[in-house]
């Protein structure tokens, strides 16, 4: 069979078809159904971006109406989940957290053995709840404080926030991580996402491709890199060392500094321009801009000295700092948001499904090599 | 930039040098690190071939002895995933109890913040070992059977029997598993593979990269197939009725019938040979050849019927019933087995590593569509 060689991570290969996101990287362009993410993070909402990715069209007030109680409904988990959650080292990772109790989800799921569109839509709506509420609920145990209702009657952010702190957020918290949410809602093949088809593709569960996707964002180059670059304002701050210095000598010493340059946009990430604004507001609002002023005097430098475009995660990490959040919960947040894309492209994988499975070029020993029985080895 | 469209399914497209599987499709070669299958099944044991597939080379002597050592030291369990397996619901599927309990090891691993190649060597021996001790340990609990503690001087397929039927097995028997355990244990850019590979590329840990692999072979179209075999023997045998007319009556219902052709293979899959011979042998050791029988008459029909080979799947299925296993472990068995190739695939993307991120082709409303307000719609 003649085979194709692709170039190194697949980089430039057309690897499905997909209607959801439109990303030109050359002009800087990110779009959801067609519609770009600049209207989408100044008029919409997460629960509207939902319904966007899952059923291709922006709702009727009425229609969103009905998909919001749907998904505040959807706000349970079973005690078995919570008991789990208890179970589990206090001192494990959340990601690890989410990964684990996600794929436990399935047991409990009254569609677990169900795996058509309508079925999967509902799970779509279940899992998008329920990974929010674990984030929060795991945040809670570990801290030793006591686990907080979900309260049906907030948005999507509202509630996150609500069960995380215990106290209703300010309207420009729930505003700023309603934006964060509808940014990081999907990015076409990234490589969750990719793993989320790849394992629906055997026609396995939407729980085996969801907890496939959390393992991969996991990863320090993918959702991992706003953690390295709240990790390094920390570390800048704390040494009272000049931001721009610091990364001077990084530079210098070849290291990789995060947050910036991404696969696909070549121009400015359009998500950066919305993260920075949000990241400066938080930073005056709250009384407190150093991560801001930071974060823009590496951008400046950085920008000037490589080239390289601060991405959706350079700004994600002070505008989470800046509301309060914990640094190892920016990549679980990433996955409350991205769950929507995820669920999105595994819906639209089975619609019209082939497996996918490429070849390996083999640079291995010549075959056939000699089986050399043990005693002459 | 520029973008090259894949045929569907990533289909003889390469994704990724490897030298760990060789497979020539057209002439029905399968081989690892050189060394063909056949020479393989008959002569060496699991053990070796984990061996040979981390380590590029078969061990001598005294080098395979330390391995086996090793790995049979690292069948132990952490209390606490014991206490998980007790309190998974019963009726879950053994493939989502292993994907929930494979996530979880992570927490109890002592490297698990160890992403060098050294610590996945270890983390591969403990996986190893952990994932037959998991199959063999629900299968107990489920059932109401007290939990078997494992046995550190048997080899890695006598003690999953051991501890999956709480007798030590006969000379035939561990053989046969062994043998199954060989076939299986690699094969090239599968779709678990290959969503291990997406995964770990991201620097994510092994675990996630084997929690998602386990998502991935629970699929209908990749582990489930042995299954659909066995569900198809039964339902036959059921009947009464006779096997090449029942299958007859599929195709020319359209139907498909499980356990035939391949992607990569377009002649005999070599694995098939082993495991029709094994079926067959099985079958008359023990008294009852039914299985192996109607097997070989559907086999014989679909090839002259359709031009389509009995796959690794086709075989497995009898050949495991025939030794007592119920069907519903033939995919967790596949993952006993496929453990070994899944680590070898981690190790390697890992030594070279790039992020596997492909793009996808825009089929959705042209951009930019408008963002029309809810009021007007």
């Amino acid at each position: 069979m003649a085979t194709a060689v692709a170039p190194k991570g697949l980089e430039g290969i057309v690897a499905a078809n997909s209607g959801i996101c439109w990303i030109d990287g050359d002009a800087g362009v990110l779009a959801y159904r067609g519609i770009d993410i600049h209207e989408l993070a100044s008029k919409s909402t997460f629960e509207e971006v939902c319904y966007l990715l899952w059923f291709g069209k922006l709702p009727t007030a009425a229609e969103l109406s009905a998909f919001s109680r749907e998904l505040a409904t959807a706000r349970t988990l079973d005690p078995k989940i919570i008991e789990l959650l208890q179970s589990l080292p206090k001192t494990g990772t959340p990601m690890e957290v989410l990964r684990t109790t996600v794929s436990a989800l399935s047991f409990y799921d009254a569609d677990e053995k169900d795996n058509t569109h309508d079925a999967n839509v509902r799970k779509a709506y279940r899992l998008t709840s329920q990974i929010a509420m674990i984030v929060a609920i795991f945040d809670r145990i570990r801290k030793g404080l006591p686990v907080i209702e979900a309260d049906k009657s907030l948005s999507h952010a509202a509630n996150f926030l609500w069960m995380l702190n215990g106290e209703r957020p300010s309207p420009t918290a729930e505003k700023a991580l309603d934006v964060a949410l509808i940014l990081h809602a999907d990015h076409e093949l990234n490589a969750s996402t990719f793993a989320a088809r790849v394992i629906a593709a055997t026609l396995s569960d939407i729980h085996s491709a969801i907890t496939g996707a959390i393992g991969a964002l996991k990863g320090p180059l993918h959702g991992g890199a706003n953690e390295a670059v709240m990790r390094l304002l920390f570390a800048i701050d704390k040494a009272g060392e000049d931001p721009v210095e610091h990364v001077k000598t990084m530079l210098a010493e070849k290291k990789k500094v995060s947050g910036f340059g991404h696969r696909v946009y070549h121009t400015e990430d359009p998500r950066a321009t919305h993260l920075r604004k949000m990241s400066e507001d938080l930073g005056h609002a709250s009384g407190n801009p150093k991560w801001f002023e930071m974060s823009r005097k590496i951008e400046l430098f950085v920008l000037a000295e490589k080239k390289l475009n601060a991405n959706v995660d350079f700004y994600s990490a002070s505008t989470y700092t800046t509301l309060g959040i914990d640094i190892d919960l920016f990549t679980p947040i990433f996955a409350v948001s991205r769950i929507s894309g995820w669920a999105a492209h595994v819906i639209e994988q089975l619609d019209d499904n082939r497996l996918i499975r490429p070849r390996a070029e083999y640079i291995g020993p010549e075959y056939p090599a000699k089986y050399i029985p043990i005693a002459e080895r």
